[in-house]
């Protein structure tokens, strides 16, 4: 992985090589203080270690009794689906991957009836075993396996902590089982039994993913000169700073579009508190372009734009034509074509005097996406200790919680009378 | 449509009842003006008086030479698939919808391989008719037709201007071709041809969608407090003036999310300029929650939320359950589920003081659509002339049309120059 941070100086808001220089003495006091939370497994820092702590062996061993599946669902929410999703999205597969991380109705419903229950596994991740969402649509999809005469416990994994109710479940019905990792938040945790269990039956080469987070752990080092990862986060922690206050992710390439969703739970969670934290924006390439491109260019001075792209990939000829006007494009490719737009795009960007880093990997494959999500999990640490953040915690969405269950008669929880407190001012367009 | 607007009423930022008084004179002017120009058919106000313009019949007997097609491919960028593809996931069909709207070769590979082509309607959108994505990727699909032994002429439909190399296309090969209406900007066209004719192909009720968007027209008025998209466009606006750059919008159904890419382009090509303009930030409920809802609710105060919902769906009930602690979910439902999360995470946001706006459409079906369509059209046409800016223009995405153009061969474009001078500084992570 490379970071190209070259189009962040002079530009507005932008940064000096001079001051790149200042702030570097605090990266190399920030990789201290991650290098001492690895060496002692510190929550959080933990899942820095992950690439030398991760057993693909385990994993691969646990879904082995699921003999050539059609389909695997996963049961998840958040953190419990986002980084097994990327990997499935981004690589290639005979088995169909799906992620009940919704309880749309509408949508399990349409999932339920698609899916041939006799052959997917289903693989619930929930790291307390209690969270409502995961739960609910674990009661549905276990009951229409019963319906339609499929044993569910032949055709359920499970990954989750040392206690709770899928603990148990899995204990009495002897379902295999994996165990999310110590110090690990589920947003961290893409590297570990809760990203890996999907790819494993799949097929992907698990090894090659750990392989490439070992490598992007390997460049790690105490200058942000010396390090892709943390010059992405340092710069981007610098632009924050000075007002950039949105992270547009702009991959060019389709698979990695659920990567640009990861991204942005990662950095959401791990930076918006105290009020401070960029703001994730996920596009893709090349066509927000035709959709997003005017405001970046044009509106409020208020983001960095991050480019990721592949340097190599399969190509589609472009055939001749007589068309008017287009015969340049002819004899071309889709993939030059691309290449032309992002190069265009980042100079347009440029031009204007707007901030954009680029990030490049060799190609969409296994080692290269673990280097990849490995980095960017670097690059958010480091933002949050140049920050002074709590980078592993997300307090905020407690409250929320404590107020949907109590609707729901979970329990007496205050939180749930501010809803019926609600100020209304409705304007009404019924006819 | 409804709109809540009581949750922007005194947080931070926020609003008072006085100020939106004094707003709603300008509000009044601002109607005078957008009357006008729906009056004179003025580029951009005309795409308001497409719910009388629209002509569903020449539609529906254009494409009605396709009998019983398996699937629809839309080859179309921006404008020209955002709100088709808004329709066609919102909706179910028989008839499968894809969107080639990227020049990703991975993907259209991908696509071409999956599609019945002897079964597929090719639907070509470009008001220009050299769209380069656009084009590149028809030449493509038609040669994929070509080899498979497929008369492409029989399978293509055109959407395209009086003029260029489509319309010409479209004449030499007695091809059936669907106008662009004049004056209609393409985020602003889903009530037109460019946005219905797939889903005449899907076999939806366009009559009904066009119903909405008369709906809607009619619930215009020269008063936020008697409009509901025109309160939606003078508290964004408002609050975007007091801090709050980012509009999330947070639909609470599956079946909008693409609606929430079709009201990213409509905000950030319209109102992303001068220098301001809001940044659209796309999510969705109950998923995000566990993703975006730290930073919304603990982050920087630069958010309006914008809730989106229907009142009524078909709902899943959710097993009872021995499981422990979980009882209080048994007997209930998906869709119970669903809404408690969402008046929690309504509620949430308001107890830290931080604005919301809650739009809530009877049910998604066609009619509803329609209107909650129109709705932000409007909602963000009132926004642009409070903000005295030009709605309807994209000046800033051509600088990087001309560059791409020029480096691939085009024509000699000096924006193409400026690729070659980029500044470099690259950390790199080579092993």
């Amino acid at each position: 992985m490379d970071v190209d941070i070259g189009n962040v100086l002079g530009t507005s808001p932008g940064l000096t090589t001079e001051y790149l220089d200042r702030l570097d003495d605090r990266v190399t006091d920030a990789h201290g203080t991650i290098e001492d939370g690895m060496a002692t497994e510190e929550f959080g820092y933990a899942a820095l270690t992950l690439p030398e702590t991760a057993d693909p062996d385990t994993i691969r061993t646990t879904v082995s009794g699921f003999e050539d599946p059609e389909a695997v669902v996963t049961v998840g929410i958040g953190g419990s689906a986002l980084g097994a999703a990327t990997l499935a999205n981004a690589l290639e597969s005979d088995v169909d991957a799906y992620f009940l991380d919704n309880v749309d109705p509408d949508h399990t419903e349409r999932l339920l009836a698609e899916l041939p229950l006799a052959e997917t596994v289903v693989n619930v991740v929930s790291n307390s075993g209690t969270t409502a969402e995961t739960l609910a649509n674990f009661l549905v999809i276990r009951e229409a396996m019963d319906r339609n005469g499929v044993d569910w416990t032949e055709r359920t994994v499970v990954t989750t902590g040392p206690e709770g109710n899928l603990r148990r479940l899995a204990d009495r019905h002897d379902l295999p089982a994996l165990d999310v990792p110590a110090g690990v938040p589920g947003r961290f945790s893409v590297l570990s039994t809760v990203g890996l269990a999907v790819a494993a039956l799949q097929g992907h080469d698990v090894e090659a993913i750990i392989r490439g987070g070992a490598d992007g752990k390997a460049s790690l080092a105490g200058s942000l000169y010396d390090s892709p990862a943390y010059a992405y986060g340092a710069v981007a922690y610098a632009l924050a700073e000075r007002g950039a206050l949105t992270n547009v992710l702009l991959p060019y390439a389709e698979s990695l579009e659920t990567f640009a969703e990861w991204f942005a739970q990662l950095w959401a969670e791990s930076l918006g508190k105290d009020g401070v934290g960029q703001t994730p924006a996920r596009a893709l390439g090349a066509t927000d372009q035709h959709s997003q491109l005017q405001l970046y260019r044009a509106g409020p001075r208020d983001k960095l734009v991050t480019f990721v792209r592949p340097r190599e990939r399969a190509d589609v000829a472009i055939p001749e034509t007589d068309l008017e006007g287009l015969a340049y494009l002819g004899g071309g490719s889709l993939g030059g074509l691309l290449d032309a737009e992002f190069e265009a795009t980042e100079a347009s960007l440029a031009a204007a005097d707007r901030p954009t880093v680029r990030i490049e990997i060799d190609r969409v494959d296994e080692r290269a996406l673990g280097e990849l999500l490995y980095g960017m999990e670097a690059a958010c640490v480091l933002y949050g200790e140049l920050a002074s953040l709590e980078t592993f915690t997300q307090p905020a969405v407690e409250w929320g919680k404590r107020a949907a269950r109590g609707l729901l008669g979970g329990g007496d929880f205050p939180e749930a009378d501010a809803v019926s407190d609600k100020r209304e001012l409705v304007i009404s367009g019924d006819r």
